[in-house]
């Protein structure tokens, strides 16, 4: 800590999932349960004793580095997604990563501890909204008596989460995807993973996904797969990630 | 950020709280709805924009640094108080000060935005576990769609969260503090801020707080408060939460 308050702070751990680029990745972590990722600690920080009783919490929060977005000045307001991408609110009343100091929050679900792992031991999580790679700074359980308030009013997100797409993924194409990743990916997609909302349903996109490009479009309230392409760099994280 | 991932983070705000030392204040954020805190931003954050809608919002997370901790090394297990201060378990396991980078994190209610105030626009906050002047590094809003976890297990923190003391606090010292002020200090003991279980009753505490020294001796479950003193140094802090 320097007089300023300024403070340097070292990853005590990466995470592993199939997000290659920001695109496709949830806008809050815990809606899509079904994605798996491995939080890897820097070995420094590889021991069992420091993960003594995490075991008994279902969920954990992680700390981490908006690391893709670093670099970008901060404005005071930001133009949330699941708004519309038009209205702006005070950059500290959302999660937007272009924030002063760039950290992102994590409620994560903790499915295991592979004690096994060479790399380990190294926790299994679910729900993750993070890109490959990302730098982790803290790990802390999920404490209930603290962390968890039903009666928390929910601002301007109220009106934000139910929106989910009806997603048409034709078999033969959903056939080409893996099976461990099939729920994951509809998960994803049925979260309307379109940066904006351009409703132009010519507009189409590609999802990259553990080593696949997902083509598709939406019409209205349904998305439309039309395209499944295996990539040749991909594959790696999807593989490190069950 | 550094190729390591090493990132040097600044503070956007500091917390004004009652509390001058560490002893006597709450395990946890939330347990003492009744204190009261501001959080000042830095000036170059001072602006009403960066919190547009964040009033529709109950509860706030704040990331800050456990600044009065900050230089001890970190060990791999910890001892948390509300264990009996014997049992061991992961610092990734625990919200122990003593981790890896220090940082904290604190859902703390928003009970109003001051922007009248000099120091303005300022964060009234209630039920934070924060030292006086602790450097704040980020302020989200809570939100319940993410955050508030209902079935998440709480670990081995299921056991400890009904420990309240029976406060024994005569009249003719209670009306020595302020009545704001009353609450606050009656849940902080009700907290049982003795920094480690030492079941003797001859054994007595000082709390610090708001201005005040609080004399008081714990005997089974009962706390007996037996002495009230006001500060020369004071006095300030409690000014500057209402």
């Amino acid at each position: 800590m320097t007089d300023s308050g300024s403070l340097l702070i070292h990853p005590i751990a990466r995470i592993q999932t199939g997000f290659s680029s920001k695109f496709g990745i949830p806008r809050q972590s815990g809606l899509v349960e079904t994605l798996q990722g491995r939080v890897v600690f820097e070995p420094e920080y590889r021991q069992a004793e420091a993960l003594r009783e995490l075991e008994g919490f279902s969920h954990i929060w992680l700390i981490w580095h908006f690391s893709a977005c670093s670099g970008r000045k901060w404005h005071a307001t930001v133009r949330p997604p699941r708004l519309g991408g038009n209205r702006r609110v005070g950059v500290f009343a959302s999660r937007s990563p272009f924030r002063p100091n760039g950290l992102g929050l994590s409620c994560v679900r903790l499915t295991g501890i592979d004690c096994s792992a060479a790399d380990g031991p190294v926790l299994l999580v679910a729900g993750a909204d993070l890109l490959d790679g990302t730098p982790v700074f803290d790990i802390k359980p999920y404490v209930p008596l603290t962390d968890c308030r039903p009666d928390a009013a929910e601002g301007y997100t109220a009106g934000t989460k139910t929106h989910l797409l009806q997603v048409d993924f034709p078999p033969a194409l959903l056939e080409q995807i893996p099976e461990r990743l099939r729920a994951p990916l509809l998960g994803i997609l049925a979260e309307d993973p379109r940066p904006g909302y351009d409703d132009s349903p010519e507009k189409v996109y590609g999802l990259p996904f553990a080593g696949f490009d997902v083509g598709f479009a939406v019409e209205g309230e349904t998305l439309r797969v039309f395209r499944v392409t295996a990539c040749e760099d991909g594959g790696a994280p999807a593989d490190q990630s069950g």
